[in-house]
């Protein structure tokens, strides 16, 4: 008997395999599905059947992927909406593979039709929940997709699941949900990389409280949702575009990636040193770790992605980005940012302070417009007197709040993201633009007598 | 039968694996020897003799600790001297290896007692000259080891080994040298990666000389001596240390690296956008590809080594590090110049100037002092008038020739030594140092109007 | 933060890395370390600490080897033993990774002084614990290592640490035990991969006892001990020999092999159709998969051993074997049985009767002598009128037992260990020996109009 | 700059990647291309030629596979067909990749349209010469696919290339043909595997004739011609159905299997020991080294195949497969043979007879009809007395010619090929079949006192 979990360390997403006496299922698949084939193929089992536990809407499902090349049956939740592929789930349903027993639980509230799904263990005892969106280690799904109206309703019927369906399981029943920490799907998940309905329903926040009145308080609120669901809903309704093979992310001399450039969006995922030493002008920088964060929020589907990357990164990046459906990817600089360079082509730099000397500029006043670009929550915990605060994904739009003829320096908690935010800033007209090295957290370490 | 070529990129060194019938023999092995182990058992042979083709200066031989791996036998030329391990060849000497059969011809110049191998084919036809440092494709081995009043001496020996020993063999005959393009052990190696006897003859300039004389006119030059080549010498001579396993690079979290630093030297192997964006106080810049050409000259042996650089590349620094016998390494930071930056250490920046605004301050004229790094031969095939000439490896001694009070602007072709020489600066004191992002390349590139 | 589990397959046992902000700690570490080493390479972390359950008797610990590699502290249970390394463990005692807070439980019975450690979250929550061989999934650890007379004490001792310390911790917590399904070291181990607390409390039957009296008739039994387990006690307590490097399975020759067989012991790995089509005489079959269960059991530690086996299997044959301290390995036929073959060596074979044909041979009577080598759990549950049941462990001590004129037939469930038992009776001199292709089970399956 | 070989090592076929600046191309591309993306991608090169050799007839050549995955342009050779892709060569033709100039060289011979391409050196030398089937390493291509009436015509085309074309660029330039030994298309290919101008001037039977007479008659040959080939001939021209991903080999239960045998053909591609142990009924025996010789010959395309083979071995089954255009693969036994046995099937063995035994019942004649399956030239070079020559691919032709009622021995070299015949004689009805272990080579080896 086979039982793996597998995690795109980007979007925080968990997918699993099992597997028993030569077959095996996979609960909500990844786009790039070659790790399942592989492995199924290694524990000598056929993938026979895939679960879906909801329509997401943070990635593209593999499902459809693995369909194509195996000839799986597909089991999808959310029956309610229009599905283009594989067969509706309902509550209570059963299956088997091999000795191993499935067994569907209808627990809403994510989605209305979200599914959870119960596996016994070869002796028939209940064994694993896999909970999708419903509950997280730590955290619950956000119940506001549906749009701010029906936010109670949503919230009533995930404090239901939780509290009728899901803690009644038992303490010792584990927990096996689609996220982990670092997740855009639930802020606030933990770190406790596994665990159990019993440690949920003893340190998870929202397993604690006393009524759905507490929970919806707690819990019923409107979260940021990037552009990018909107495609990945609809996409995972219709089935996903197959892909086959992975792609390969085409490396590009200068001279051919510059004639690419004017057709394309570009994206830098070296971190702030790189970036700021030397970048091409009109780049933006995603440090490949914000990379899944918010390639949604500032990229288009309608223009190619150019990279400047590490090498040995491409195929990180081209598996970020098919997972999100950005399947139109040019290609990258191949012998990166110093090619670029030695070849006489202008590059352009972002100065980086040491926080010693912003210590001293701070102290001594002056022009400088300090930008937090932190999201609401952070904002909160640990506000600026001294600096504005725009969430990093609402800059498009209150962009005009930041002055031109002042040095800028956006601000977050180690750099990365207010680096997207200077880059944002530099490819929109602004001049001046500078970087903390090391954020907020530099400056908290290093103790300057300003209150900042 | 197999036949295997492995290529160490840093060093350019060529090592080579035999086998037929269950036996095995390795060719000038690199200290680093797990993949001879890890080949020949996939081979399904077990080594049984490592030939040595001289005693080498530029990287401590693996003989030794293929032989504590698996007893096999070392036959080492250069029997002049005194080997504290192994057995000395003699010319016209013969071994098996299955069908194989391998013959010692005696080649001096590069040593005096440097050895090629000739390997014939399973029927007996001469096919493949392992000719070490005696002829490279496109160069010939030093002939300066000896000292300067020994220079006639050994190219007359060299030549003589080309021209009656190793061309008589036959155009059609394999050659293997010990050194590939990239080798600081014949600057002028051609790209061609598989080369032939004829084809050296018909295009390797030191082939097409018309006598001794003239070879000795092309050839018979000083030339630079890195410090490191002492230790390797002897060690060479000695057996260096068994290693065992290869060492791996302890991550140290910023507060150990710190404390770390006090004694230690500080290698920083990231490119020059990053070093320029952020960078520890005190380190040098040696760029990875780098590395290994001048590890040997700014790094002494008597203190341990740390590294600021890409956790992905501290596999590929040991095996660098050991090869040339450094083998005090104390680890690098873990959570990198970020991770410095965010508990609140101050990193230094060097501003890295586009080639536009360079173009326009040369133009401008000013007080800025321009450092030429290059080596000699660079220099002499493009000199520059408003630069000074100093080569990387002789700064050390000639530091007192830079200006103190001056923005400094070291040099070289794409930028990556020129910051090696920014960072010794700057640790050594200077204040105002700045680079050229992508170096003369990029100057040459760009068509700055103006006679640099 | 980290949390990994590695499975031996071999011993099913579970080794655990730990690792939160650069530090990492390794729990009851098997002997071939590397893989601990490479992945907290990977995971930026650097091992400080080794913690050990207890007293290994059935595998040599990698604690050591651990420090020698990388100077990691040493923690061990058992300190009322005479350890040679390491620092004793108390009840109670805590230590730091990172965040992660470890504490140390006595929970002795299976050894006087076998130590769990309670893993908490980054939260301060209790998480993870790692319980040795005090409970597993579905079992516990064996109490009769100290003796017959001790058994009641020691299975009180088991009693109190289950009842009292382990199940109060709470259904909810993870429990990694140091084996899994398939190991020497607990018969009735589920499958489950993944258990906690609660579900041992609902389905181990150890765990739903009444009574100490109880739990003494279910659990107090002398099992069998294979004679390598004194070996381990004594090494596991002065400190195993360090290894170094992972040894090489050397390959030889007919010839060679031919010489290194006078003082050898001969195993060969491959499964009953492959040994029964073809095999060198005197050479004991151990299919590889029952290799760590027997080789204990049938080889001696006095005479070096020498494989027939896929070469591909040679690395999990090597890790096998020195796991157990088997470190004198003289190699393996590299030419396998078809290389032997063709030299002109003679093989032998044992004939395997397909089921159809040993049905008809017993309906028909006759003086096969069918010899059942499964154990006595094995035998208890489903015995056999027409075999005589000798448990393969026993074998060579009740030899006398089985007659020599006449065909022996061994049996067991799937034909593994029977072949073993065949061949070991070919080496004792045995002549006309078969097998029946898949044995009971293929009995059970067929439907035999006979009651064997 | 690149440049890579790859070994087939089933049909011993070599295909090319060159890369430089970034671009890439393939020479004479496999059909499972995965290995030249990975490896461009690691060089950071893109794919964008292909050239072929000649229009191949025993492999599916790759040329639309990577046009697919990365829309390189195709160059085939032998236009004087009608290709249904890519673009036709002309003697004469140049490319560039990067500073890499490629020349197309009229070879003709092997077929009318053969092309060679003379790469050179980034400085501008000739340097490597792809020769497809013209010229290998002491053979040459087969001059007699067009029939036998055109063998002259043909012979003297390819003597023509050879002397007049080939062996005039000097004997410094390396060769670099499509097959190495152990092809089906050069039964004489020398081991040597690398090889010069130069070495087959000195040493190929071939290069060494004095006239085109002697050519001919050393070389014009009618050989023999597996069915398949003719499919590979119309495939080649038309482009081979696009794969996209390799397809994973499908691990069935024995139940599934037993219900796809009903319509399949079964292979089992485990050695004589382990088939001869065990196998299914009706399946044949091809050892996988043997297997791509053979699969042409036995195998219809018309009827799904099934394995029976080490679950390891699947990816190098489907790769061999698919090069062949066997692409109705519908699985696997995913629990061998053992699986089979233990679920009640019958499975049936044949006898190895050790040599020795094999040599007393020669002594003692019999009934025995020993039949010789080895192909004429080794019939030729050692002609049996005792035993009737049917060469393994005439088999199915001259099946009548083997006796019913005896016991049958099939005879190779060392038992694979032998043991394929006694697969498919047991298929086609014979009862008494049996294996002397080792072959032909076993009974050299051992010498028995009796003139076979």
């Amino acid at each position: 008997m086979i039982f793996r979990r597998y995690k795109d360390e980007g979007l925080a997403h968990y997918s699993y395999l099992i597997a028993d006496e030569g077959q095996a299922a996979v609960i909500d698949p990844r786009r790039d599905i070659d790790v399942y084939l592989t492995d199924a193929a290694r524990d000598q089992a056929y993938i026979v059947s895939v679960f879906e536990t909801h329509r997401n809407e943070d990635y593209l499902i593999g499902s459809c992927e693995i369909e194509a090349a195996t000839g799986a049956r597909i089991f999808h939740a959310d029956s309610q909406w229009d599905y283009q592929y594989g067969e509706p789930v309902e509550d209570g349903q059963t299956w088997r593979i091999g000795r191993l027993k499935i067994k569907a639980i209808h627990t809403p509230g994510h989605t209305p039709g979200s599914m959870s799904y119960l596996l016994h263990d070869p002796d028939g005892n209940p064994w694993v929940l896999f909970s999708g969106d419903a509950l997280f280690s730590g955290d619950a799904g956000r119940v506001d997709l549906l749009g701010e109206d029906r936010l109670p309703e949503m919230a009533g019927m995930l404090y239901d699941s939780i509290f009728n369906k899901i803690l009644p399981l038992g303490d010792d029943v584990l927990l096996c949900p689609a996220h982990g920490a670092g997740s855009v799907c639930g802020s606030k998940i933990a770190e406790r990389t596994w665990t159990t309905i019993g440690m949920e329903r003893k340190s998870n926040p929202l397993c604690k409280v006393k009524s759905e009145q507490e929970f919806l308080e707690l819990h019923g609120k409107m979260l940021d949702r990037p552009p990018y669901f909107l495609n990945m809903e609809e996409l995972n309704l219709a089935g996903p575009p197959i892909l086959g093979t992975l792609p390969v992310l085409k490396p590009l001399n200068p001279k051919a990636f510059e004639k690419e450039m004017t057709k394309a969006q570009l994206v830098d995922t070296r971190d702030q040193f790189g970036f700021g030493g030397g970048h091409i002008p009109g780049s933006l920088s995603m440090y490949l770790p914000i990379l899944p964060s918010f390639a949604g929020w500032f990229l288009s589907y309608d223009k190619p992605i150019l990279f400047l990357c590490d090498p040995d990164d491409t195929e990180e990046i081209v598996r970020t980005m098919i997972r999100m459906g950005f399947d139109q990817l040019s290609g990258y600089l191949g012998k990166g940012i110093l090619g670029w360079a030695v070849s006489g082509n202008i590059a352009d730099h972002i100065p980086l302070v040491p926080v010693s000397d912003f210590c001293s500029m701070m102290k001594k006043g002056g022009d400088q417009f300090v930008l937090d670009v932190r999201d609401d929550d952070e904002f909160k915990g640990e506000g600026l007197k001294h600096a504005t605060h725009i969430h990093l994904t609402h800059l498009l739009e209150e962009i005009d709040e930041i002055p031109k003829g002042h040095p800028v320096f956006p601000l977050c908690r180690s750099g990365n993201r207010a680096m997207l935010a200077a880059s944002f800033l530099k490819r929109e007209g602004w001049k001046d633009i500078n970087l903390l090295m090391g954020g907020l957290s530099a400056w908290r370490a290093y103790g300057c007598n300003f209150d900042l």
